[in-house]
């Protein structure tokens, strides 16, 4: 069933750094995107895969975690992504983007919680020394960056209070918390 | 598997319009999508559903089909979409909805598919007339309409020519041909 997937797929920021992720599995991956929808089927969306400790290190500090989290500064030694899939539109193909990297990003994640695999979507990222860090061509632009490993935290859904907060919160025991909004609040009449 | 979803999941545009979608259905499809990823978790998207002939009537007239099918002018009476989907941005929420509506369109579509119903994301909308057909509050900003229903035609993905070509074309059968880009040409080194 789709839904246990969709619960499963929980933003995850903390990860079990030995358990590799290999480049065959990221390939699978991206292709799940590929043969995802497309506005107009441009089709402008690249993608740089990155599983080495090395290359790694380089995207890893150009990366904003959890803004709401203002006490943690992002996953420490030993718990980080062991993987990344940077994003990035093509200029030469399209200049905007619409909403192909929310389309492509689902359902890269979706393929990964299938495999027992999390992650997370960071759209907070510093571009310019991420794109010299990876000596990306000017024609790239970074849409996304996507955190991949074995998840090594709870997350929780929880409903929005009646005060509306929907800030997520990591608790005592570390278990984080995403409160999210019921489905009457989100249906118009 | 999710493969065998996503291959499933293509972009349809006509349907069998004898076949209704329930309003049950679109509730637990926006389920989905409600428990999916939001950019810094705000979930400002909300969602409008349509599934009777006289509110589909009102959408209809108002979306733009196939931009390369320059020959067909959408769905003729008889297989026009039975649902349809309306996602808007609340501006009291946010002011800029990221890739949201890509997250959460695509995850409705999966589980459309799952369902053995099918649709499309159109982005191609005149919104000011919608806008008013639908009695919409000017906090809400139109992001995508998801045409949805039982399809009712093949659609088959090939490999984009060396010319480059990633028109969609129908050809004399009805079968609707969409061109993906090869997974070398998205991979970057």
């Amino acid at each position: 069933m789709l839904k246990e997937l969709v619960v499963k797929n929980r933003s995850y920021r903390r990860f079990d750094e030995n358990v590799p992720i290999s480049t065959a599995t990221l390939r699978e991956l991206v292709d799940l995107a590929r043969l995802s929808a497309s506005g107009a089927n441009r089709q402008p969306l690249k993608y740089l895969l990155s599983n080495t400790p090395e290359q790694n290190a380089l995207i890893f500090p150009h990366l904003a975690w959890a803004g709401y989290l203002t006490d943690w500064a992002g996953p420490a030694e030993g718990e980080r992504p062991t993987a990344y899939i940077v994003m990035v539109g093509d200029t030469a193909i399209a200049k905007t983007f619409g909403c192909d990297h929310g389309i492509a990003a689902q359902t890269i994640l979706l393929g990964a919680a299938e495999l027992g695999l999390g992650g997370c979507m960071i759209a907070s990222i510093q571009l310019a020394p991420l794109r010299e860090a990876l000596h990306l061509d000017e024609r790239y632009e970074i849409v996304l960056v996507l955190a991949l490993g074995k998840p090594k935290e709870t997350v929780v859904i929880e409903s929005v209070a009646a005060a509306g907060d929907i800030k997520y919160w990591r608790d005592a025991q570390g278990v984080h918390h995403v409160p999210k909004r019921a489905l009457a609040e989100i249906l118009l009449d």
